[in-house]
């Protein structure tokens, strides 16, 4: 599979197709951001990309194809993004994490993507059917809590947590503000209000630190 | 729309065909439950409710339809429960919410039923062309808020809750704690692990209130 940004199809004779493999992806990926997995079909993604069905085919063979090849775009162009919000060493536990919240926020409830989390969509209604899938989706879910985890096990080693902290505990319960702030945007919830919740979650944050 | 638990349909000549509604009903919330509702179609409903198409026409008129009774019948096997875990004025004003949050969780991560809200699971992904049932779904949900806002505002007449605080960003922060849970319990996680999200947003209660 090409991974440049631009590439090429030969479907039999003639001048070969050239296509903007990104631009392409980023379309395609809204489509599965917005309809999620099971009900988004190639003759939608066929509609929505511009692309001809015989290309999408030649370059990502099936649907769950062209659904991991989003799924990295969506974590080069967003999750990259937001892990580097939360891993700057300069800011204060609480500024890193009010800044990768708030930057989740922005994506979740923005107008620039569609509501929620693209994962978490994704994921919502992958039947049994496309298990290989929901097993890829739910790894990288369970990357955010691992994320999480890995910078309160830093901020712990630089002392910025108490020692006998159980942070596995508050990476669970962090993770599980992502994905209510993801639904609650989803049902209409704005960046304000969002906002609002992050603002709780950082004013409990004294308390959620010392057991 | 008949609303006993057994009804008769006529098609055509012959014997009516009699059928347990609440039973099919049941069957259909699981697999909407499950799948979601864009990505369930009547040909999965017939099939997994071993009623006839005809029948389900008659009955229901629709996929629409039967997605309404459906979300009746939820309500008034799960919802109802939950809210009255809720709303008993001998409990303290944390042992009711424990109480709730944990009739949430059976519901979320048990067993008996599929994992995640059957509301946010069938909202997840309902597209442009289905917005009567999103706002339906919708509506729901903003209930769950307003059944919290509901709740504190009682507790808080009632003295538990200080008079000063602003009650209304508390039942925003809980019910996306809710919307967590669910997705969490989409996820994999057990009711062992939502009892930990519980534990510790419990744990919060004290400041979450003081503010």
């Amino acid at each position: 599979m090409a991974t440049d940004d631009t590439c090429c199809t030969r479907k039999g004779r003639g001048r070969p197709k050239i296509f903007d493999r990104n631009a392409m992806l980023d379309k395609a990926m809204m489509l599965f951001w917005q309809q999620g997995y099971e009900a988004t079909s190639l003759a939608d993604l066929v509609e929505a990309t511009g692309a001809k069905a015989p290309t999408l085919y030649a370059e990502f063979h099936n649907k769950e194809g062209l659904f991991r090849a989003a799924l990295d775009r969506y974590t080069a162009r967003f999750s990259a993004k937001h892990r580097a919000a939360l891993f700057c060493e300069e800011k204060t536990v609480e500024q890193a994490l009010r800044d990768y919240l708030q930057a989740l926020a922005r994506c979740f409830a923005g107008s620039d993507t569609p509501a929620g989390c693209f994962l978490i969509n994704s994921s919502a209604t992958v039947s049994a059917s496309s298990e290989p899938i929901a097993d890829t989706i739910r790894e990288r879910q369970t990357a955010q809590e691992q994320t999480l985890l890995t910078f309160l096990l830093q901020r712990q080693l630089r002392g910025e947590i108490p020692a006998q902290t159980e942070v596995k505990t508050i990476a669970l319960f962090l993770s599980c503000i992502i994905h209510g702030m993801s639904v609650s945007a989803r049902e209409g919830a704005s960046v304000d209000k969002l906002q609002q919740i992050i603002d709780t979650t950082l004013r409990l944050w004294p308390l959620l630190i010392n057991e």
